[in-house]
């Protein structure tokens, strides 16, 4: 098991717990994402893929395909953003998606990534991350991809946009998300540096918008969902839309570049080589 | 008398009084805005239409007209936007506007809002928004259109654009006015739940720049000119002009477009029955 | 000797010192700009045009020569933009680069402005300004260019772009920069103002990032270079260029007409006269 941003992980993400959300009934199940819909119309979404939510393919779209579902099941008035990982929010993008890579992978495995994203921060209905754990990389952008931020208080966690210290770069449209959520100048500097926020740092900055303890994560996640719930919700989604649509032109404009752009990025020899080695270091330390 | 957002005033609004800028002396008069060219080259322009100053077309028209007038009066240096409603800005858009129109009268209607917002948005004259009452909807799109914005201290007043929860939709160019004001993301929040703030929270997220006793409002609006006009005129002029340029050309782009989205929209048959039972409801209560 | 903004800077700045970094050893020189590359892989560029460092048209060659050259050095990894001039940043664009121009005396001068800035801002190196004295108009322009600002706490200097102040207009990329660095409303408040902030109130808006004692300066730039230089280079890079893009991109597309419109203004007879009347004025003041 490899993943970005694996050193940067609390300890705590190796072991494999219970899950803190293990009460949870399931109203259905995938492989690496489970759906709870409540009586209160809101589903929790929870990433499942232990030990540290790496996004892999599969995952993210089922993710996806979950996002997409939800959209359109009456049922459902609302989406929190969970996982069932103890101390892991996500820890990014899955390094084994892209070490020996072909190019149909690489493509298929962006793609993945785009539309989840697209189907998460497009979606209509209001959406919370409940955010229980680490979040650096592709875990920062899922929650900044919902309407709303609660992270656990925790010394132990931080969130950001971290690929530059990977050697990585971050996608324009991660940064386009990253801006709206803190503005240019705070999205700046954190981007160039791979900035890692503790929760105290990120609520300054606006990155989440709320801390709180562990255990009152999901009621202040309901809590917003059902604030939303309240507004007509025809006039809600319309300007919901509105507000985002410059963003996601943007990246409607440009994904398919994008896609090219990461699938002859990762198949260089020279990163391909930098991979191997930076997963040769991972076995060594895990031994 | 009707109007958006009436269930939202505090009761103060509904008494007439005798207005609190009774004592101007009055240049020029119309029918539903006063203008006081005072001796210091500022001139007041107060919506004058009690109960609640509701937007309707006569007031609209003569605000856009008003703003353009001033605009090329040589003895005019600054503009402060009161009002002569007593615990009233402005309580946004006459619904009346909107019920039982016409595609010509909607069309209008929509038009003189369209008017009124530039000739005071793109206005090279210094513009300062005097708020001494409730600031709801469209009222807060006036104060936005300002340069700056001076509060007054209640706990019966609030401010913001919180068209969501009347289930209507703000276009585009009062978000673009929204965002340029506070930012991306707390517009973003604030127009999807349709918020309403407290002169301090406005004055936190920057929607308001001072807060200060009702009694104070006139003077620190004054104050705020006359720093205005000390700056050489032709730069401050081009200056203003090109850092407001971007939003200004984005609804000029798009002002024909929303003329006929409005239209087509308040026109509906569902649209029409809603705000029909809005009515009934609001004589129901006033009985 | 005459400059934009001189009526404005602290009158320390009209003696002429031996130069707080006179203990520096130079590692290349040239008229008007120093530069000492240490041992630590930081170059520290510094303006050297004694009284004020008014930016004319050498000055600004040299800056952007230089910034040009360190891209290319591979010894260098960082670069502190600091000042020889005790008190003083840069007091911003020399007059008398505009009095008596000719058309081409002016697109010249005028270019070399906009290759400074551009040198700078798409420098793919980390830059920092080490702000130890005043910074009006052109010195804010460095300033803002850079990943990073230091300044010196001292309620002598001030920092900001006051061109309204100065009967000019900052051309559409100093607006860009000042927005890209404190947001929509403050820039635009702060340039129709003119407003030149203390160290104190330009950490508040965030004009600065680091408020420290005078001889903390230094240290504290060379802290910022360090952790920036620990980011793996061509990730940082990438960034950084992806993150500024989009206003490079706006400044390429109205560069030659900003040449244009320059040229035009500053040529006209009641500019000419003006400029004529400010240096009579400054020449009778310094008698």
């Amino acid at each position: 098991m490899a993943f970005l941003g694996s050193r940067l992980l609390p300890r705590v993400c190796r072991a494999n717990g219970n899950g803190l959300l293990g009460s949870l009934r399931l109203a259905s199940s995938k492989e690496f994402v489970s759906v709870e819909k409540r009586e209160d119309k809101i589903a929790v979404v929870s990433l499942n893929r232990a030990p540290v939510n790496a996004l892999n393919y599969p995952l993210l779209s089922e993710l996806a395909n979950t996002f997409t579902e939800l959209e359109d099941d009456r049922a459902v008035k609302s989406i929190i953003v969970a996982s069932n990982v103890p101390g892991i929010y996500s820890a990014g993008l899955d390094i084994l998606e892209m070490y020996q890579a072909t190019d149909e992978s690489a493509r298929r495995f962006w793609k993945s990534l785009q539309d989840m994203w697209l189907s998460l921060y497009a979606c209509t209905k209001p959406t919370v991350a409940a955010i229980n754990g680490a979040s650096p990389a592709g875990g920062c952008l899922i929650a900044c991809a919902c309407d709303y931020r609660v992270m656990a208080e925790s010394n132990k966690y931080t969130i950001g946009l971290n690929e530059t210290k990977l050697s990585i770069v971050a996608p324009f449209w991660f940064m386009d998300t990253y801006v709206a959520t803190i503005g240019q100048r705070s999205a700046e500097r954190a981007l160039i540096l791979g900035s890692l926020f503790s929760p105290t740092d990120a609520l300054k900055i606006g990155l989440v918008d709320e801390v709180v303890a562990s255990d009152q994560v999901m009621e202040r996640a309901t809590a917003e969902c059902l604030q939303h719930m309240k507004i007509p919700n025809a006039a809600r989604v319309m300007t919901k839309r509105q507000v985002r649509e410059h963003i996601v032109e943007r990246f409607e404009a440009g994904r398919e570049n994008d896609v090219d752009m990461f699938a002859a990025f990762v198949l260089q020899d020279s990163v391909q080589a930098g991979l191997g080695r930076y997963l040769e270091a991972l076995k060594a330390k895990s031994k």
